[in-house]
């Protein structure tokens, strides 16, 4: 027998054959990422139930050297969830458990594999949250968010997966078991593998169980989207919100070219008589409605260059209004296979970045369509080009350059993955990176899990 | 000339003579911590005053296999950051710079060496506040209380310092400088090492730089001190105080022998006419004073055994009631050397920890004067044991084994240090510890870096 024929029997000794998929249709969807930009062949997908399955699982990969990436929803941007050939998938999706909901101290242990919609259907009902939300959050997985850090529309207020975590069980390259779940709120005993895996993009362990931190939900929101005459307009309001609306939870802008290309390809009203250059909407929790309406009315009038503003409080009226946003990545997605960038910029470089922006991109792809948009209370914007080919990287290289050269960061928020790995030696210094390194290889010797990410081989 | 003098040179060509202190005089005052249960003997004290200094002091050392100790304010708790004997201490405190502070965002950054009070006198005019706040102000320092991971009495409310530092700039083992100054709120480009370095108690690295978000101070605040017939009843108050009142930001407790004690040793009048048998210290930050009064008033009149209660909102007020508790750590470490454990029980197991831990300590030290306080709203309290000799551990043994039974954690937030390190591999498992010292071994091949901390040689 082959020594893969050997290991495929050994992941069906502890998984279950059903649970071992080697056949190319079965495999196809774990081997292509949300972007559609990378994609790899896997040698199998194998879905362990537990820890312990996971423990087994990963044994006999090491045994057998096959090296392994971890696949949690598979709604990674980067490239870093699917293989790049010749790798065991492992994927998480059946480690889906839930709670209980500890009620009193506003917490729950998930497994990695649980759905971000299915916990938050878990916890809403007692008045809870999940700190971080998203746009993928029908298929994306608690472990995935954690081990990419996942941020979205709620950082500026509630933080990043980063923030959420209380603790973690994870299995690493060996086969060894660290962490600890259910996890205590304080405790300073040694090295905490949630802060050292957390972000890690699957390059040091398999995470398994997951114990979360929650929030509050507000009683009430208060959703507003502003028309500015300028982008640097925006960024005033956005600083005043900032200052003045307790319970701010979230703070995106996108700008008149994005908006239209969405109206080209979606049905979807002016916001405003009058045409804008930027827009922001802003979103507040508050415990009574019209105390927030005044709030957030008194600091748009007091702002320079508004063209036009709707506020809503209900369900259906603050949908309409974060349609304009959240229409823009899925018009994006769905218009070809865009270069998904995503920045952050320091608050004083912030102002000049979209127009500069788009003159590098023009200066190297002079066709390309450009969707500027985001999380502009956290310096963060997503700059989507679509028309260059997937592996043509001078976008990329324009967008980022321009990046470093501003300080700011290449990667706000979707992880370096395989499409930022060669950028990094850019934004890190070599003596940090090789510490980077250090730590890999201290955890995972001989390098078998999700080879290739973060790390230029 | 001796391989130590040799180095001594090179420290001093590097730092200037005034700064490689080997007088032991001069010495002792870092040569001894807080609690004068620990002290050794240094091989000299060298003061870099920048990172570019700490990395030729690192670089000298390391060169000459000479281990160090990292040391900042000195007031550590469990050993970690004196010398064992024959080590460099490399004090940071002369890295004390501070600011600007930035306005917009709430974020600053300082010297590792800065001294906290010093920040607090910084970012405090503006609004803002570090969200870490401890008895030991005056004296610690922020790298201190990063390498620590230091709690105190504000976690319910903004967390330990892990969730206070966006970023920072640490000295390896080897001289390497590794994260980045400032950081970004928002940056997912591979390993964080501000998450990898915080509570590694200086086994990691020499922090040099910190970047801090800072937290909004409220406008008013307000303090209630209430007697109850007993801890559960206490622990039913501290529950709805949890759930009922927003920005709750302490929620502390103490008990009737240790109030005796405290009142035996310094002049402090009964809080309430009658006795009772456990007190709960709570505050809350509010933009309107009377209707936080109204609000825990409302929450007291609700809960069982309430035997006294006093509310005040004027700092002299405040500073009345915050005495009691403050007034504990004081007065055990002013009769004698206590051993001061620190340790996190799970919620549900609680209720019954205080007279359990007192029926253990009885039964290996009958004579043991214990002082029970701490942040009962983190689960999280301070076992002071008075009389037992600083080297005897059994008193130790018998609390932290109970606290391990109950599901707890050894430290909640002194850390392991010389303390706790032989109580880890009953914390741990043997994975997960061994994990951890792959983790030191790789960025400390050479054990150079405070030898002996948290792992036992």
């Amino acid at each position: 027998m082959t020594e893969t024929g050997q290991l495929l029997d050994q992941l069906r000794a502890v998984v279950g054959p059903p649970n071992v998929i080697v056949d190319a249709d079965e495999r196809a969807s774990y081997e292509v990422d949300w972007t559609r930009r990378f994609r790899g062949e896997a040698l199998a997908v194998v879905r362990p139930a537990s820890t312990a399955e996971t423990v087994a699982v990963v044994r006999a990969c090491h045994e057998h050297g096959a090296r392994m990436v971890p696949q949690g929803g598979n709604t990674g941007l980067v490239g870093g969830s699917v293989p790049r050939g010749g790798e065991v998938v492992v994927s998480t999706r059946r480690m889906d458990e839930i709670g209980p909901l500890d009620d009193d101290a506003g917490e729950i242990v998930v497994g990695s594999g649980a759905v971000l919609e299915a916990v938050q259907a878990a916890v809403r009902p007692a008045g809870w949250d999940v700190g971080v939300d998203l746009g993928a959050r029908g298929s994306c997985t608690i472990g995935g968010m954690v081990a990419t850090n996942a941020g979205g529309e709620h950082v500026v207020r509630d933080g990043p997966m980063a923030e959420q975590v209380l603790g973690l069980e994870g299995v690493l390259a060996g086969g060894a078991v660290v962490g600890r779940v259910p996890a205590l709120r304080k405790d300073n005993t040694g090295y905490r593998w949630h802060r050292i895996l957390t972000g890690s993009e699957g390059t040091l362990a398999v995470i398994t169980r997951v114990h979360l931190r929650l929030v509050r939900r507000p009683k009430a929101q208060v959703t507003a989207l502003v028309g500015l005459a300028s982008f640097p307009d925006a960024l005033a309001l956005a600083g005043a919100f900032h200052r003045d609306i307790e319970g701010l939870d979230a703070l995106e802008a996108f700008f008149a070219d994005g908006l239209d290309f969405v109206q080209q390809h979606i049905d979807l009203a002016d916001p405003f008589p009058q045409p804008a250059a930027a827009y922001l909407l802003a979103e507040a929790g508050a415990a009574e409605t019209d105390e927030a309406v005044r709030e957030m009315g008194a600091t748009v009038e007091a702002a320079r260059g508004v063209v036009g503003a709707a506020v809503a409080t209900d369900a259906a009226g603050r949908a309409r209004l974060w349609r304009y946003r959240e229409a823009h990545p899925e018009v994006a997605n769905s218009s070809g296979i865009p270069h998904k960038l995503d920045v952050t910029l320091p608050f004083d470089a912030l102002p000049r970045f979209p127009d500069e922006v788009r003159r590098r991109i023009a200066a190297v792809a002079p066709d390309a369509r450009v969707l500027l948009f985001g999380h502009v209370g956290d310096g963060n914007l997503h700059v989507n080009v679509l028309g260059p080919a997937p592996e043509d990287y001078a976008v990329d290289d324009a967008v980022l350059g321009l990046v470093v050269e501003l300080g700011g960061s290449i990667s706000a928020e979707h992880g370096v993955g395989i499409a930022k790995r060669d950028w990094l030696a850019r934004y890190r210094t070599a003596d940090d990176l090789e510490a980077m390194r250090a730590v890999k290889r201290a955890l995972d010797p001989q390098g078998l899990l999700n080879p290739g990410v973060i790390f230029t081989p």
